[in-house]
């Protein structure tokens, strides 16, 4: 298996994780704008297979909208970049800072609308399949501030009337809500995959509607990542995801794929790559502050070639007699077995023999099977 | 308004709250058991409407089942206390350890499913409408122990199963799933009140199954609870609730409800009582280890007291001229007007004037609010 | 007691809080500069006592420095405030971005030094006998990048210089460091309050050097800051304190003090003003995004009107009676009792008679101290 | 470089920590007590060097303590294994509920004296040169309950009253203090290894006092651990330390080390084997409660595998060209240097050339270092 990453492997990064210039709540910006047309470049010469963005990020060198769009599809004819998913930015400005669709001012409600529909126009156009919404604004430092049923109406609205004009324009695009659980709103809605999930249950066009969950979103809230994708996936409901590394619950930190908790990440590069998701890898992080503008190519690569290493470790672990031994030993496979045959009446069941103590002192062995992964992770059997 | 519990107030607490000996990961039991029996009087004498239980807690002191619950059932009748809720202890005996309803041992899961039948009927004959199902066990260390999918599978299967039972058997009962992050397990399946609401939008039988969230979980994961609740409560999914203090993340504190984060509470108390929630307000807390028998009751009092308190001042907050002022100031009602006019076309809102920079500069006035809140919660206005 | 603040109080603001511009990682600022002259003449207007600075904030709004210490001088001559405390800002600017005392470029720690010591002459000629060290930027992403032995040295090496260059120069300053897990550094060298202890007591010059800790910071990682509180001050080490609110581990909210954990708030009042502190009562806090210009005076006003409404609930908890007795029953003035006589021998203590049982039976009674604590702090009693 | 582990790697295991028997919060064990003479002997095949004990583990099959010290004693000496510390159980006993140096009862206060008394002679017996103090029940879940200050006074009293006796008995014993956060307790006092270094400098005897800081705590409080043992090993205190595994702010999980966060257990295995450390390697974990008596050794032998293959790890990370390049490249040899040099003056020092954009400019190429090591962490170079 190769290290080198191709188009094959499907990697994407947003233009303003590598374009980020390093401004932080404390902090001035300790890198120049880069030029979204360097970037495709840059990103294609690495190995990368797309480039995703926010309406804004566009702009950040050109100021003229027609004159940035025209420079920024050249370079993806050039390099063959595709653009697999595109996004609004609600939150930067001002205007938002009460929410974009969850704002208590109505025209800021209807702004926000424009300002996505402007932008689902250009996301068709460059063929995008997928569009993310990150509702960072929608929230509240104070539980006064909001009425989280009313507000909750007013996203459901958000989300179904721009449902609605993406099947009326007959766009080929479906939508992901990215959940945060707070920062920069002391809490946001939506806080999970899991509030999500239930959340998009209620919506009149809930079939294209599903999820890009980040790493480091739930782990903020201590949330066991692995265990969030599968619901998604088993929910059919993961869309697109947000490759990156976080330390827990603190600020939002981005960091490189991999480099925050490895052994999850493991886990999780094995269930996208046998688990049936077919979706890009999306890298959404930030190159650290201390970093300069050739670091954070160095960054970049760094998020593509810990994946692949990831993959070569899992595809090992899947592979192991050992690990295929110690599985069967843990009754992993039983699980799938359902608990009730069918056609099974209550009395067969209620009034089956069942050894108690026996079934008590069975062990499981995880132990064994957790260490195996350990070591296939470490490169060392 | 009375700050003396009446049954009116629909206060409930668990058999195994007051009972609870304060045995704790690294301490012996420092309380002797309770009865049952003494429990439901001194309960009822304390002003309280309702008793839940789990199946194995009515043995407490009488090991004898049916002499257990004509006992409990003499206590109810003589009190005239009833029983909103019961459950099901899935996660003591060590039969569960890796599980119940998604342990691998195909046995154990009927087992458990056996377990919960015989207290589904105990629960009817009872008159509890609620039936509660905290799956602590379902979960697991590492993500090599499961297949997070599968588990999902076995754990609707089995819900759907016992929900197909009560309909079969003509119970007036409803399911509410109780959420928790971690603890006992090191991940539990269906962390948050979210992922509970995704997980409920998949059940054969969703209508008959809700929510019966708790505080401290929420807490445990950083979760805002107050936003949780709302959002059950908008789904239409609050079933039931559990009511105590924590002290953010950590292991899970079961304090008196109120002694954790009391600002909270008082948005919380604010929300059911003026949110439309009609349940029972049920207390699981534990009394600390500290305390002895007498106590016990003590915090029991505690409880409905700090809930009494925080309702005269959510409603005092809600009849202040100047909070209401403050909301109208705040656009708090604005948010309940849809964003787009019936019938409205797409180039009539792309169209709209908007002054950006005006609708940026506008400020939102909630830490006016907030402090009425606190004022309020503080008894100071 | 009063209500209104007044400059017995001892209430002061940092320039950079009211004057915080509201720009977060994810937006740009919502609030225009403030004019540290409007800003000095506000906050007595308020009541408050005194005013603190980065040397930074002079130049928010005149870049020329001279013309800004001037103008600031005469604010404070035309209103009565005073400088309890100045600091230095060693982050903001991207030279700090690995740090300032502990960057590994030895220029640019020998920068930060400089700015210090310009500073410290500004600080003594207005009179401030506190000066604030927040480490905000030494620190580290990845293990990798610091051995932070070696970082403590220089960190020690920094403090001890610049605590001789002020000896030298004859200042009645003393030094507070101010503790911080993470954030804007995904960690931070000093992290908590003990962290801070342990490194004053390797000083040279220990003597003048304290602490500043901040509510927040110390929530941040999940601490008691009540019990932060209560080592400093048994270390003779609370110097100085930031008074704020925070909701536990997350993002840096700096919220108005009491508006997060405001039971915590409460008895961290009842220890400064019943322990012996005799330092200002300094807020840290930011006004939220969502506020105007005007509402930045309103917070501003919030903090102070929360700080002496539970100074007030503090009071009349300890004059309680029923508190007194509570107290007695849980034993707590037995605590400042040695647990060995004067004299004793290992023999006599040995060899002592103890009823194992009836000593583990007693119970303490806290949860009684604790309602009443919650109603005093509801002015419920 | 061997993964067989042998005497001369200083492994240690607790008696408690195998002979877990996986009672829980929620429930009951899984496993049957072990007898430390079969523990010892378990350990030494499988390699380990050291074993240690609470007082009361010797008692877990024989309760006749002279048995039972005799029976362990024969067993170490048949196998050649050491005690290189002991430690008191203060925390099991109800009578411990509010504390043992700190508990608000005087009596109880003086028995944990005796109770440490007893074992200290015991420890010295068997050649113990460390005695450990995890103080777990001193704390509170309410700050009503106890004055810290006064507390405190009472802790220092006790260690500092038994550094005396181990003095006055002429005993080889060295103390060190085991910080934890919370849980038995809602907060216990000495929270962070910073807490407990402040703590120690204000002791008559605190030369001889140092630290057993242990992974799980620290990181329960979002610590980072590694930061946190050079803090120790620069103050000169890390006298002993806890191995184990943790998934963040949650219970105490004591998992596998390595199995929590493995790429800090790699930094903190580099930090151990090259920063001068010589103590033993001490794991303090708890066999999952999934496991049966067989899986209890697997899981001991994976502890002290996965220390060995960190080792190696980390041994090639320092020996690789490329890693000592990019650290020289990071300029992380240059923070080693004195930031003022000797004898220079504050003029020399302010009047200093300095360009400050290009200095700001300076990228510090972290991103490079850190995916070195994930990389040598993975065994991919």
């Amino acid at each position: 298996m190769s290290l080198t990453p191709t188009p094959a492997d499907r990697f994407s990064f947003g233009l303003w994780t590598v374009g980020w210039q390093a401004r932080d709540p404390f902090g001035d910006a300790t890198r120049a704008p880069l030029d979204p047309v360097e970037t495709v470049h840059k990103l294609a010469e690495l190995g990368a297979w797309g480039v995703t963005f926010h309406d804004d990020d566009l702009l950040a060198v050109e100021p003229d909208r027609d004159k940035a769009v025209a420079a920024f599809r050249k370079a993806l004819d050039a390099t063959g970049m595709v653009v697999p998913m595109a996004t609004t930015n609600l939150f930067t400005h001002p205007v938002f800072k009460d929410g974009a669709f969850t704002s208590n001012d109505r025209d800021i409600r209807r702004y926000a609308l424009r300002k996505v529909m402007r932008n689902l126009d250009l996301a068709a156009e460059l063929g995008a399949s997928t569009y993310v919404f990150w509702g960072g604004r929608e929230g509240a430092e104070t539980d006064a501030a909001k009425d989280v049923r009313v507000a909750l109406d007013r996203f459901r609205e958000g989300i179904d009337y721009l449902a609605g004009y993406v099947k009326d324009r007959g766009y080929q695009i479906r939508f992901a809500l990215e959940p945060k659980p707070n920062e920069p709103r002391g809490d946001i809605l939506l806080p999970t995959i899991g509030h999500a999930l239930g959340f998009i249950s209620t919506l009149e066009h809930h079939e294209m509607v599903g999820l890009n969950p980040e790493v480091g979103h739930e782990q903020m809230a201590g949330m066991n990542f692995v265990h969030g994708i599968a619901q998604a996936l088993w929910q059919g409901k993961l869309f697109h995801i947000d490759l990156n590394g976080q330390h827990g619950p603190k600020y939002d930190q981005d960091l490189v794929f991999g480099h925050g908790d490895v052994k999850s990440a493991f886990f999780l590069v094995d269930l996208l790559e046998h688990g049936g998701y077919e979706g890009p890898r999306h890298f959404d992080y930030k190159p650290t502050r201390t970093e300069d503008a050739a670091d954070v190519w160095v960054s970049a690569a760094a998020n593509m070639r810990t994946y692949l290493l990831l993959k070569e470790r899992a595809k090992a672990f899947r592979a192991d007699p050992d690990v295929q031994e110690a599985i069967r030993a843990s009754r992993i496979d039983e699980l799938a077995v359902p608990t009730v045959a069918p056609g099974e009446s209550y009395e067969s069941l209620r009034s089956e023999e069942f050894d108690l103590d026996a079934a008590a002192a069975r062990g499981y062995h995880y132990t064994r099977l957790d260490q195996l992964a350990i070591e296939h992770l470490m490169g060392a059997r």
